[in-house]
């Protein structure tokens, strides 16, 4: 055949296998979002339509994948839980990472206009992914904790640093040195004190990020199987606490 | 700080740098092109629309990573060489590999309705990209020299099957039939004799297949440096041969 | 600095780190010690003097790595648990691997002597390493259930082998003939009537294999915490049954 | 087979393949050598006889592993370069680095009494061990010369700190603190000045290291054809500069 004796440099693809029974978590960040939402003049703290975009990206990538049990947006990034068993793409790294990230970005792209009629994409966003193993449910929570703790510390900042500019009158550089070393407490009370704000009554969109999982449609009240994949799920996107044992408690297909 | 005590999953993010000093290739493929192509009513054996679609979405991601100082696409797939000296991000895999492939697909999708300007998109495409080392210019030349062997075997191949089924009336399954066992000669000669087809006549594009190449406009005729990147460059899009030397001979800061 | 000019060298010294948070198993296996044993006249089919010095090199290891818990030989190979916080050499593997091979091969030479004292090394052996990453302890006790099941095979078939070609007078090719196709119920039915052995009444080391096991002097009582590294413990060896769950229900704090 | 139901975590050991087409450098380093050292007695600066005991395992090495085509030894370490071509256990990491590493030691104890008959070893010396890998000659080249500019610096440092000890009567606290801040030069003349040593007349197995080289012994004049592996080889053991060209250019076979 053609084209045989060049056929060799195959050999310098080396495999790139996952350790099977882990948890992968898949995480995209938005590439250059500063500009990108500036560009597009996002609303500021939050802009709920960006939002529900990547909301639907997301849910998007969890209809066509179905491994994936569990998503948590905020911001411009999102991460993905794949179940402990999941033999997608037989675990390859850069197939999983890399088809993921594309298919996501195409949805992003592809739904623009339904969330910013008016508003035509200006170029081409990108966002970058990467797969982090863990070995056991503990950590899988810890890192979903994790990511919903930022929210909240990201959040609180954004809101009140935007009610400084846009309702106090600040310039941006004032507005951060007047957030400099306060804490928590300190925040709450400056955004109700001078705004009017109760931090707790803002969107639990804005405060608790955006889970998608897939729940199950349990009309047999029989433990659920994955394996068998007979079970009717659902993807529902909830506004919640993903900290405490709650959520996880109700749904324990999601690290079993 | 809040979050600090779930931070420790960060740990888990492993480092994946690839091998410093040697040529990196980036591949990606259409994910599921043949159910799309189908979908998207794509003209057989070749559809040039769709094909200037991958060379403008091949070229903006050259125009964004000035790294890459060549491509090389056909059919749904598209290769890109990244110089041997290249420090994006810090050359991790993941990064770039998911980055690369993100941007891709989004000038993809961004693009479409310039050239398919009465068929829109029914669902979101994707692609899977992976990146492979090759350590010395001997096997990145051999590497283009086996996509072009295969772009040439597989356009002579389909250029003869869809005369037999769109000219010649026969089924898919004849066609196939009609083709096992022939070597390149034959069916040079099937093309020329029953549909009166030079292959060499052809256009270059379905044959060579699309070649991006970062040219330098040498205005001082002074030997380019890479690194001082001050060379004017430009981005040419060709048809030809990248077999053989005259290609690289011609441009020896590709392999440098 | 003279030299400076080559460190760049070291940049493709590339970071190798296991996942943290998941158990070690690090095993060796002689090289091509069919031919060492032979050379150096050991028994058939087990050597004790033989099986004694790989004990012995074992437990010189796990007197020097505090982190590895358990430790199991048979034959010419032997594997060792890692406990799955321990952040021996920061979790390296090249360094983990290539220093645990090397201490083993030391200690297997340097001791030689005692246990072959009229029977010197002819010549320098050597082990390959390798470290298997579990996630959890499932899969630990599985891993040692795996090799434990491994030696009763190859043992049975080995006692009855050479039971055949020494005492029964065969040539090793009729001997093998005549156990093509056995199950274990045969062989030890054909072990008791022509050789009056009962197999159950072998050398537990020879049908168990050795078991070094770091257990806890407890004389508080308390339940141990391995990272407070006071409980005094002690290495034992033993050749009891691991697969069922006795062994491991005694000791939780090797899966801890 | 028993032991099947556990054959599966065997799935854990993932693969490690080395990349194709590159030179590998596998290096060697003594494990708490400093406190061997002392406990036996070592001469200082240099002891003739532990340098000729490495370079007598690392002669087995090359015995043994007839792709290892030059080794290059400095105190307790020494890195041997694997050709190109290898495939040596299928170029798998750690496999290669293990087994190596594992040789090594194992000729290292086995050869320690023809080189100290009168110091038996205390304990078991042990070796770790890591691979790196270079993508082309000049890489391989600049790796040697980084170590032997080090053997340079570090001989140099050492020659007049313990002349400053032994024969100054200086503590060891005072040498380092006589030295601190001077540069070759000043070392130099600091030695020829209160000592009488010219430097560049000291042994050169202490100037230049150890350089274990596989020769070709050329009757018939051709250019020589490893993977014929026809031509007769011979191992020399040489203490010249392999900085510079000439040793390279009589040797065209090592880097190809």
């Amino acid at each position: 055949m053609a084209g045989s004796k060049y056929a060799y440099v195959r050999n310098f693809e080396l495999p790139d296998p996952l350790l099977p029974g882990t948890f992968l978590v898949f995480r995209l960040d938005g590439h250059s979002f500063h500009r990108f939402s500036t560009e597009h003049q996002f609303t500021k703290p939050n802009d709920v339509q960006a939002l529900m975009l990547m909301d639907h990206a997301a849910r998007d990538v969890m209809e066509e994948y179905k491994d994936i049990v569990l998503a948590f947006g905020e911001s411009d990034e999102y991460s993905f839980l794949l179940r402990k068993s999941t033999s997608l793409y037989n675990r390859r790294e850069s197939k999983i990472c890399s088809t993921l990230t594309s298919f996501f970005t195409s949805c992003y792209v592809f739904h623009w206009k339904e969330y910013f009629p008016d508003s035509p994409l200006l170029y081409p966003p990108s966002f970058d992914g990467r797969i982090v193993v863990y070995p056991s449910s503990r950590e899988v929570r810890d890192y979903f904790s994790w990511r919903q703790a930022d929210t909240h510390i990201n959040n609180l900042y954004n809101t009140i640093f935007w009610a400084l500019v846009q309702q106090g009158g600040k310039t941006t550089t004032d507005a951060h040195a007047a957030l400099r070393g306060t804490v928590s407490s300190q925040k709450h009370e400056m955004l109700f004190k001078s705004f009017g704000v109760n931090y707790n009554e803002i969107d639990a969109r804005f405060r608790k990020g955006s889970i998608l999982v897939r729940d199950i449609e349990d009309v047999s009240h029989k433990p659920l199987k994955w394996k068998k994949n007979k079970a009717k799920t659902k993807i529902n996107l909830l506004h919640c606490d993903i900290i405490k044992d709650e959520f996880w408690d109700a749904r324990p297909h999601l690290l079993e």
